[in-house]
């Protein structure tokens, strides 16, 4: 007899069919019980004697085989005939899963990860990010993009050594890469024009805060042949779209329980020009200890006001100083650069830009902000021979998730998080 | 005037056109000269004046954006009316990359890897590696697994501590993930039932061979409520033919190009158990070494016999030792495992297996295997809880692309190798 999912039972309506999953909940009612049993796609209440029950001293999330007539009155359900053990749980439960919500606190959670993992909630939280993930994949192949895998142990940092974690490797000091960000120019211009990766990044973060993450999942794309940043922008808003529609049909289910808001995308995504932003919150919210650069509180109040302004979730921030840029990013006038940062409900999920394309200009850049471009021989290499026009950009996976589903913390949208403390599970 | 790709030229026939693109050669013949102008999708010869190319001193590889009408006689070629140097290239390359082969040593080949990509062989490897990372994901998808992301900085190693590369985790010992084995199961356990995973792995491998490499990526899946072995081998059997007819329609070009023989797979794949093929190897090869174990020349030796005898390029070995395995090996009768691994074309490529789902059998296995249980303690604890029956496997992504082009060694399938010798580029 083949094993049916729960999510097709309702095809199966008298007929006798095999079930397998856990028990998540036991009822019983005089000689009769009833138990919740989930598996991937589901649970169903299974109607079993309470006899039965008792002699095998089920405990909840025991591994069973149930077989069964499929009936239905109000929701589907099924009238158990035989019920078989295929791997027994002897002990209570450290954490209660079958709760509407899981109560909690998130250390208790992390440490759990595993069993809190199976309350269909938290359980939906990563179905999502999945989903996030594929379709970032299927709109740049669609759009000629070629999939990379770029080495994580790497000689050499991008943001210009800081925050690494450092890494024996064999007789070599090594590091374990931030972004794959040399190697994502270095195969725009080894000539597939357009790459994306997706993977890990580490950044040796001493502090702890809801939104920073030791090791994170880094959706990268690089594109050649651009006219400047906006050309990135108006591919990112068409991605995110994509992304948010294949969502919403992918994950109906999983949004709804969650209670989801996705947000709108229309058209273009409102761009503010950084010194812009700044005189805006100076002027609308009095906040007036910004100059150069945005930090969180402001990145939360110029979203109130494109909020209000445009009813936009979302807003590209512009215009990034020289200084508070990396070496590679394409100057502009003013000192200002080709960069943005696309904000989402208050957080930045996105940077991007242009980079600079030309070898002298490239290697002034690293000497004016005090690197040494021998440090960066085979990156800089890439640019004596032909590279073309190009900018990217990177989304935090693990950001995207927790501000899509409202999360105050990213490690609520983390599998298993790295952080400050937490090197396990 | 929006760009045109190389490769939609055929349908702008006598259209007025701009490519943007590499000089891959130039070839002057008195007043006008051809120059192939080279694209992400493919290449063209243009028609341009002599004293043109002369003047701008084009050097090889310069990027340019050109402008001319669309004609076809035996090929379609362009005829230029304007050339725009877009970036300047001042001196030789360092390797020839515009001849039929890439004639270079793989040291010279690998240092100069941006460059050398631009070769149009090399570069189809890494666009048929993507396509084969797609379609792993695709047909998962599709069988109802969930992607999923785990921690590549670890606590301890999934296979008992050695070939470990070692980190500083802060204050902690840290080390790199040398497979995600312990995650794969956890996250089976958590519900997911299904679950596959596309990321880096790390060997701290002291030899320098050609099928090795110290990072590379690992197409990991694990799949819960299997019989056995079998249905796991089932599944990568449908697999595998899936990735190689999706390969075959989307990577044609580049498959002729390399001269690439795909294999079929026509239903089932041949299965041998190891004792068995020991004894063939013994009898038919006079091979009198081997014991509980296959060593590489047994693996090519038993793929002659395989393919001699029923034409297929794939072989399961079954039933290794439980002293060949790791403590997480589902053991079967006489001190065998069921386990298997996948043989293509001389080289293994997929090592899998059922796992043990019971929590005592895992704990005194690991205590067999001379290993301390407390050092498993979150991935052993998973156990408790009730875990289904599962299994699963691992592709190495880089050996199955090696294999699929005939390449003798792993580093030509490899982005930007990292090996005993190698960190850069």
């Amino acid at each position: 007899m083949e094993r049916v999912l729960v999510k097709d039972l309702s095809n199966t309506i008298d007929e006798k069919v095999k079930l397998q999953g856990w028990i998540q909940r036991i009822r019983k009612l005089g000689k009769i019980a009833f138990i919740i049993l989930r598996d991937r796609s589901g649970s169903v209440q299974c109607v079993v004697n309470t006899k039965e029950i008792e002699i095998k001293g089920l405990k909840l999330e025991t591994v069973v085989e149930v077989i069964g007539n499929v009936a239905k009155s109000d929701k589907v359900e099924l009238q158990v005939t035989s019920l078989n053990i295929i791997n027994e749980v002897k002990i209570d439960l450290p954490i209660e899963i079958n709760k509407t919500e899981l109560e909690a606190n998130l250390d208790t959670i992390l440490n759990n990860r595993a069993l809190s993992l199976r309350h269909e909630k938290t359980n939906a939280v990563f179905k999502i990010q999945a989903c996030l993930a594929q379709s970032f994949g299927e709109f740049l192949q669609g759009e000629g993009f070629t999939q990379v895998f770029t080495p994580k142990i790497v000689a050499e940092g991008a943001e210009g050594g800081t925050e690494l974690f450092e890494l024996k490797y064999f007789e070599q000091k090594a590091y374990l890469a931030q972004s794959p960000q040399f190697y994502k120019q270095m195969m725009v211009g080894a000539g597939y024009e357009r790459i994306f990766e997706i993977g890990h990044v580490y950044r040796a973060e001493e502090h702890n805060t809801n939104r920073h993450l030791n090791e994170y999942v880094s959706l990268d794309l690089e594109m050649a042949f651009i006219e400047d940043e906006r050309d990135v922008m108006d591919l990112e808003t068409r991605l995110l779209k994509y992304m948010l529609e294949r969502l919403k049909i992918r994950c109906e289910k999983e949004l709804n329980l969650l209670e989801a808001e996705l947000p709108v995308i229309d058209k273009a995504i409102v761009s503010i020009p950084l010194p812009e932003a700044i005189k805006i919150l100076q002027e609308k919210y009095g906040k007036k200890d910004l100059t150069n650069d945005i930090d969180p509180e402001g990145e939360r109040l110029i979203s109130v006001y494109v909020k209000e302004k445009y009813n936009s979730d979302f807003l590209f921030l512009t215009h990034y100083p020289v200084k508070k840029r990396p070496m590679y990013t394409m100057p502009a006038e003013n000192r200002l650069t080709h960069s943005f940062d696309l904000i989402f409900r208050g957080l930045e999920i996105t940077t991007g830009g242009q980079r600079i394309h030309n070898y002298e200009m490239l290697k002034s850049n690293m000497e004016l902000k005090g690197l040494n471009p021998d440090s960066f021989k085979d990156y800089l290499e890439t640019f004596k021979y032909g590279m073309p026009p190009h900018g990217g950009l990177a989304i935090g996976l693990e950001r995207l998730t927790a501000q899509l589903l409202g999360f105050k913390n990213i490690r609520e949208a983390t599998l298993f998080p790295r952080d400050r403390d937490r090197l396990t599970p």
